[in-house]
């Protein structure tokens, strides 16, 4: 276990302490209230609505519920609560005296949760807009930035920035960079001048160099954010008229070295540093209308099963640092599985059913981005089928039992493929696992859309690409055991390094630029003794005391 | 000045210590032979082809060499003059003792010289074959994927492999990762499986996981790569009938704080930890028909501006790593300047001429990707026309002076667009310095094409984007020197970081994944105690004692 205490990451509206969420038909109002008081942990306190990771879960969540509970929400504003401030980003005592682990996550999940703001704007119909009403630094602009369109008051003295760079000698962590250049095609001469000026920028030149989209007077600031959420919310294709579903709290029991929710269970072996997954199948024939799976809300089993993985991932990430490996089997019915998928193909059009895939898409992106060697074992009685089968196709590596077992009775394995591999669940960087399987041979996966629906037993998907080995009944245990013993017996920071290289094969997008390019870039200066050293600037911010830095370029 | 003695780019294939160099008419071979006693450091032994930063200098030579002195050469068989083994990759001993930013250097100047191999192959008709007659590990085996083509000798023995993860915890660092999934489309999981064997794999499997093109027999080995050989040659478009230049020595001075070449000077102020460049226009019309310039041979212009500009970062980079901020001047007639970028593209076709673009565009390529801050000053008197205009579009800023300055009586300051600008000098990411500094909008860059060849004042080429800022002559003295101290106050480690965010929007390549992802998780991986520490496997390897590993994932 990690000498942090446990971290959940699950809450409710209820219980939030930072944020306001209210809602007036197609517009939502998510405003930052920052409790100065109620750091996730002793030691600093949240002035400014600067943030850490416990004001990020509650934002995740309250993205998240948006997208489920509020089918009717078009348009959600993201503004703060506070007068003159926005947000002065994540807070810097935090950052200066929590572990390195701690910070290398927190950048992750606060990453992940502005993809997510991203991903339902482009997806769900549910546009952020920001609402910039007083100073917006470091990470409160990086906020800003993956929102859709960004409105900054002009009072004279409310400004943008990203002072990281000059006063703290880090990046802007959660994106900005790229998001400046690549996103909002800031010119990357105004980005660097805007990144290494602490005051940063206010006014028409922040609108000029795109910083920002429009600016407006305080006098007419409240009106004219209304006016724009509306003008967004008539573009949306969200549906008035629907009811969303209740993201009920999740049934869990989280013991030493086992976590249990309905669909996934999870055993942890200290001794391997594995953590094995058991994924579940539908345990009968899963809702097959519309209507059905509204009803049935949380307790759908594609719904409950991203939001069990989800928890899961996030819970192993953070509170498990030591347990490098993640295994993953399945069990249970073919059918029933391919019966979700078909469904959530038929009704790909239903706010609910669209909302469940994409959900399934980012769990699944989680988890390639999570810093974990990840094994899939494909043996009798499992049921890696289209959506499951995402897991062993995420898999670095791939074993696939090759006939029975001895002792057992159950046949012999098989996998299925099914739309869902052929589309709606890509990586970050925008191509579909088999596409990144595959680079450069599209034929073979036109190919492979012809076997959609077909049991595949071992020697059929060790033919088509699909497992890594197949080893029989004789050679599985040793060889299954062997390579989970030479994983662990690896430097986790070399397989960490090896894995980001060669999962995103092919293209890359904002998203894997920013896990791969800029995260890269933000570990190794973590690391630096001119960031968090003595003398660096991070340990010293605040002091009065200057920085004394190593000046050699490397 | 940095602390290790000065190393020197320059050699010369009579001074080569590790590499045979032979031409037999379109084939030239290539063989390492690495002096084992030679290294360019005392303190380590250069065993089993292993290589150092002096080994690597000569490759970069004779790659250089090969492409000016023998147009006639259409292939380049890559091998070994040993016997059972080809290369054994980076020196383990070296990469252990060595300081950490010699680590850096080193690993950036080798992937730079294997991007040289894959830019002959691509655009000069020079076609790279390697030919594994023995044991290819780590860097060993990545020097193949730099070629085109990868024959492995089926001795038994001889095997290619990445051990780097598994015996001394760091990644292979030369865009091994990156080229096996995206170069050679080797799939995830088998890519997974072979960077973490660190015996590596031989015979048909390396063939069937596309490690290798084509595995030969002993008996029939040097025949095989022969007749391939001229396969690939058959294919060139390189003139059998050419006659080279020779790449004489270059004339430099090297003084304590100033270079001079003949085109290029460069003054380094210690203060400010800044080196200036002023690059000299011609001093007349340079050559104007391809016997002139075939004539001039390494005294035409943009070939000596290339030489020149490339020693000079090279030097620069790793001798004076305390000098974080590289400024550009020129001086000189733009009419000229002009006159070159002309009969580049009139004689496009020409091999020389070609020769002459690609290098141009390799050494702005060099400069992008060389972790120091890059200011440009346009003022009066200056020729920033065309090819010396990508210094100014290279730059991170650049300040241009509106008007005259009092004291002087040349009149203001121009540049001037070239068709140079709009494609021959693309960036290691695949598009044009102009391309990123204007992404998403290709008809600002249509509409910039309108004005080559004329004459843009400050005012001009700031409605046009083309600079960042154009104080006047009240402001300029003020503002730059305030531009400089502010750059030098900033810790190196995040301007490095935010630079090679900033600087390439927009697609990504190989080669720009090699440089941002891959030497991004490398340069961190190097910093690990996992690797460096007093227990981690690069410090204990070869001791017999094993690396404790902390197990945590980050």
């Amino acid at each position: 276990m990690a000498n942090e205490p446990c971290v959940d990451f699950t809450t409710h509206p209820d219980r939030y302490k930072h944020w306001q969420l209210a809602i007036d038909g197609r517009i939502a109002t998510l405003a930052m209230n920052v409790q100065e008081d109620a750091p996730l942990r002793p030691g600093y306190e949240l002035k400014l609505n600067s943030y850490d990771l416990g004001v990020d879960i509650e934002l995740y969540d309250a993205v998240q519920r948006l997208r489920f509970e509020h089918p009717e929400v078009a348009t959600v504003v993201l503004t703060s609560a506070r007068p003159r401030v926005f947000c002065a980003g994540a807070n810097i005592r935090m950052l200066a005296q929590c572990s390195y682990t701690h910070k290398i996550h927190f950048c992750r999940f606060t990453n992940e949760t502005r993809h997510g703001i991203e991903d339902a704007t482009a997806h769900s119909g549910q546009i952020y807009l920001c609402a910039i009403n007083g100073t917006a630094a470091g990470g409160g602009y990086e906020l800003a930035l993956a929102c859709e369109y960004i409105i900054l008051i002009d009072d004279g003295t409310s400004a943008v920035s990203l002072p990281e760079v000059a006063l703290i000698a880090v990046l802007p962590g959660t994106g900005g960079l790229t998001r400046l250049v690549d996103k909002r095609h800031v010119r990357h001469d105004h980005a660097d001048f805007f990144c290494t000026t602490s005051e940063g920028m206010r006014g028409q030149r922040a609108v000029n160099w795109k910083l920002v989209d429009e600016l407006v007077p305080s006098s007419r600031f409240d009106e004219a954010v209304r006016q724009r959420a509306k003008a967004f919310a008539a573009k949306s294709d969200r549906p008035s008229d629907a009811t969303g579903i209740t993201l009920s709290p999740l049934a869990r029991t989280l013991d030493a070295d086992r976590i249990r929710y309905e669909q996934v269970s999870i055993d942890i072996d200290r001794h391997l540093a594995t953590a094995t997954f058991t994924v579940h199948a539908p345990r009968e024939l899963p809702a097959q209308t519309p209507e059905a799976i509204h009803a049935a809300g949380v307790s759908f089993w594609p719904l409950a099963l991203a939001r069990q993985l989800d928890d899961a991932i996030l819970h192993l990430r953070l509170n498990e640092s030591d347990i490098g490996t993640w295994v993953f089997r399945s069990t249970g019915e073919h059918a029933w599985v391919e019966a979700v998928d078909t469904v959530l193909c038929t009704y790909a059009d239903d706010w609910l059913v669209r909302e469940i895939t994409l959900y399934l898409k980012r769990t699944l992106q989680r988890l390639d981005v999570s810093a974990r060697s990840l094994i899939a074992l494909v043996e009798p009685g499992s049921c890696f089928t289209g959506t499951l089968l995402e897991l062993v196709l995420a898999a670095d590596r791939s074993y696939m039992l090759d006939g029975t077992f001895a002792e057992s009775t159950l046949p012999a394995a098989t996998m299925r493929l099914s739309p869902l591999n052929f589309g709606p669940l890509p990586m970050v960087h925008g191509i579909t696992r088999l596409q990144r399987r595959f680079p450069g041979t599209p034929e073979h996966i036109a190919q492979l859309q012809k076997y959609m629906g077909k049991d595949l037993a071992a020697q059929d998907a060790e033919a088509l690409g699909l497992v890594t080995f197949i080893p029989d009944d004789i050679d599985w245990e040793d060889e299954v055991r062997l390579a989970l013993e030479e994983r662990t017996s690896f430097s986790p920071d070399a397989l960490t390094g090896m894995e980001a290289c060669l999962r995103f094969a092919g293209p890359e997008t904002l998203e894997s630029k920013t896990f791969g390019r800029l995260s890269a870039w933000q570990n190794w200066i973590f690391q630096r003794p001119n960031a968090i050293g003595e003398n660096g600037a991070l340990t010293l911010y605040g002091t009065g005391k200057k920085s004394l830095f190593d000046k050699r370029r490397i």
